[in-house]
């Protein structure tokens, strides 16, 4: 494999681990045996070793959720409100299909980590402030084209929806059902976001 | 130390470190050490091992959380919604006082080893239910009394506040700020649980 190559498969396989197994349980002997390549090519593209690997991750995994949004968040032509229920249930399909298992690595990472490594939890903070940010600005086309009273910033009701589906994606982990996730898509949009336009 | 005493060295110690440094970092051998047990103490008395003694840990946990609620969030003649903010208030001040580390330990556990271990999830399963149908009794009387209107069932307005609040304990540990706490209870008074009285 070449180099560029060797990194994709690490940063591949690694955010598959992490997601399974969380991150202390991950080690780096298991990642570079997943992702076939010899430890030294693992040193070479991070030497600093796991935690930087591991920022690295959550720089990918941020990219790949990018994408989605990009996608389901903000396709044109639909409706904002659309298209915010649409992207939650994309994500309650997905981790359906998955066995309600895994849920969000900022949100794994968050819990596991963020307190031991300055590094992971700054570049965890990045992505869920893009993260905020672009739900943000889907509830601010929503105001502003009458479809949602303003009942506080955008920014704020951005917040509290991706604080809502952190916790029903933990809940969805330790429940092995669905209900957290669709629960949590119906009180949002027939309460929280409801009844005030 | 007496039998009980060290078992009851062993789970405050667990305790601690599970929630400083979650469930993989955290060996037996660290365990005894903090707890100033011999290790065949922890064999006597978890002999299946760190999986059954997270599982008394997280019972432990519960117990102390269900302390809190018959506290605060039961406290005798007080209205409904305001225990209900108390409770919440409580913690944001806990999470503070300790500089928004640490978090809640059924969320870290679910977030880290839900899915690998069948054991311990369960345990959390029982405790976030048990912390549900008391948030639920509360809602349940702010209702009867008048003070809230049933926008949702009980149950599926409790399931959303423990979802958002675990969410808001994330964020706070990426952000290492009272901000999510604080807008979690705003948002939450203040729309979630507002103007449908």
């Amino acid at each position: 494999v070449s180099g560029s190559d060797a990194r994709e498969k690490l940063a591949s396989e690694g955010l598959r681990l992490f997601l399974r197994d969380g991150y202390a349980a991950t080690g780096i002997q298991g990642i570079v045996a997943a992702a076939g390549v010899p430890k030294g090519s693992f040193y070479h593209f991070f030497p600093a070793g796991k935690e930087s690997f591991a920022a690295a991750v959550v720089d990918r995994y941020a990219a790949l959720a990018a994408d989605v949004r990009k996608q389901i968040l903000f396709e044109p032509g639909a409706p904002p409100l659309a298209r915010l229920r649409a992207y939650f249930e994309y994500y309650a399909e997905h981790f359906g299909a998955l066995g309600f298992r895994e849920g969000c690595l900022l949100g794994n990472l968050s819990a596991e980590v963020a307190d031991s490594s300055e590094m992971i939890r700054a570049r965890i903070h990045a992505a869920f402030a893009a993260w905020e940010a672009d739900l943000a600005q889907v509830i601010a086309e929503a105001i502003e084209q009458g479809a949602l009273a303003p009942a506080a910033a955008p920014a704020q009701l951005a917040r509290y929806l991706v604080q809502g589906w952190e916790g029903a994606l933990l809940r969805m982990k330790s429940e092995k059902s669905a209900a957290a996730l669709q629960e949590f898509i119906a009180a949002t949009f027939d309460i929280f976001l409801a009844g005030r336009s």
